[in-house]
């Protein structure tokens, strides 16, 4: 396999009721890239500044995540602060200092250019296409979004969500971005412009997937405490991509399969602060808790007798 | 089978993006006891004024529901009014008029004494105890409930999950009746008040049951309009109940097969306002959906290659 990912490094400050951390590593790739670690090797393509932590490097390195691809620049680190209260599904910023990340150029790696899993984590739409010119043969090419550039950048999405095969968006993005009250039918009108899949992520609430007219779902899976929910999303990306990457295969029951085990991952890391929990992932933890999930949402089929029929 | 159901009768007005109606059969006792006809004949325990019209009465007694125990009083029926934005999860409530419903007194007819399977819908915890020692040898007691007894009447309510066997609730109000802000925590004390099994309900996102440290959860399904989500919970527990009453059994597999028929039920009552979709509701259209329900959350277990391991 070789698995591309592509978005974000940072330093973050976060604080929620169980707890905080401050200049922890976050940021989307770096979440992505350690969930899907578990797999395989991940080309990794992202930008800090010259503060970084060796030690972050070094550990991402030990992951099997190849670092060629991470530009270090003069300045400082993208650092993020912020905040979540009883609600985890509701981020709190306080700030965002993009430094280095604002003049972020992706420029692929030679190596990198055969990528054939490609995760465009949340960057502008503008430089996700960039890194896909760059891309000779995907073989498949997930993008995640934000509302910052449904705002900013609409056209600009619309265009690169006509170049991937999966669109991953939260209900309030399908929403915004469409226009649509249903997620149902906003998540069909982002299949219309290109796409093969949309991934609907509800937080605690679980993942869906439309394709056609083939709709997956997804319970969350229930957890005691959810000690820090940043990178949720890109765990289970990270999870997704990885997983699939692995299996070379990209049949209905792997999809599901794969929502599965990246709803597992973002489960097990926001047990913990930061990349606590994945900087150190056993596929075991991963298969253990995959395990309960089935368990979980297994239900028999229905023998009604004809009573009142 | 003898499944009661004791709860309101009402008048709704109800205002939805979708349209509105006045004057249209609602009160939990109305969706719960419908709901449940599909699987076999309901006694219904209720209040009524001298207004409520005879042809809602007719309705519900064409569908095998036993209405001795209805009871019509001098004035008014029950009225609430309100509406629904885009969230349907957040009913916005406009007028709640009592009337008759005030002083409710549920006195249940000799036939109903021994019934094996009760529903106590969302009523004056001092009312659901009254009811309960009117049944001799109840099998299953389910209870519903709403934040304004956790309000008002906190301590009657504690009283009275002691003597039932499943609790029905949504997440806030368990955080709000337990003060825990995890809702698996506080499934847990509920849990340890008395009832065997709590089951929370997640409006569009479906159910979560917790039984010891058994965990059953099924996401919502997809529906592309939701038309008018009032009585949703109580079709929930009406298919409940009345599939378990039809089964006789209460098996962690029967329970997990009850709550997808519950949740396939409420997922029909909310494409249409009120009664609509549930007053002639036949079982293979709950069978046929239920099937769909299936497909919908299956996933194969994962054969995990020892790769990294």
């Amino acid at each position: 396999m070789s698995l591309l990912i592509v978005g974000s490094i940072g330093l973050d400050n976060v604080r929620t009721p169980f707890g905080e951390r401050t200049e922890v590593l976050g940021g989307s790739a770096s979440f992505a890239s350690l969930a899907a670690s578990t797999f395989g090797s991940v080309q990794l393509v992202g930008v800090v500044g010259e503060d970084f932590p060796d030690s972050h490097v070094q550990m991402l390195r030990q992951r099997g995540i190849d670092t060629q691809g991470l530009q270090v620049r003069p300045g400082k680190t993208f650092r993020w602060g912020g905040y979540y209260e009883l609600d985890m599904n509701q981020a709190h910023t306080e700030f965002t200092n993009l430094n280095v990340f604002a003049d972020f150029d992706p420029v692929l790696p030679v190596d990198y250019r055969s990528a054939e899993y490609v995760f465009l984590a949340n960057i502008d739409p503008r430089l996700q296409r960039q890194v896909l010119s760059q891309v000779t043969k995907p073989k498949l090419v997930i993008l995640d979004t934000m509302n910052y550039w449904i705002t900013s950048a609409k056209d600009e999405l619309i265009k690169t969500l006509g170049m991937v095969d999966i669109a991953l968006m939260n209900e309030a993005e399908v929403r915004q971005l469409t226009g649509q009250p249903s997620v149902v039918k906003g998540a069909r009108e982002v299949l219309s412009w290109g796409p093969w899949a949309v991934i609907i992520k509800r937080g605690e609430n679980g993942a869906t997937l439309f394709q056609g007219d083939h709709v997956f779902s997804l319970p969350g899976f229930p957890l005691e405490n959810i000690i820090d929910p940043t990178g949720a999303g890109d765990s289970f990306a990270g999870g997704f991509i990885g997983y699939l990457s692995e299996l070379q295969d990209l049949s209905q029951k792997s999809l599901r399969q794969a929502i599965a085990v990246g709803s597992t991952v973002a489960s097990i890391s926001v047990e913990a602060f930061s990349v606590e929990n994945i900087r150190n992932l056993h596929r075991d933890t991963i298969a253990a808790r995959y395990d309960e999930y089935c368990r979980l949402v297994h239900f028999d089929s229905l023998a009604l007798k004809p009573v009142l029929a």
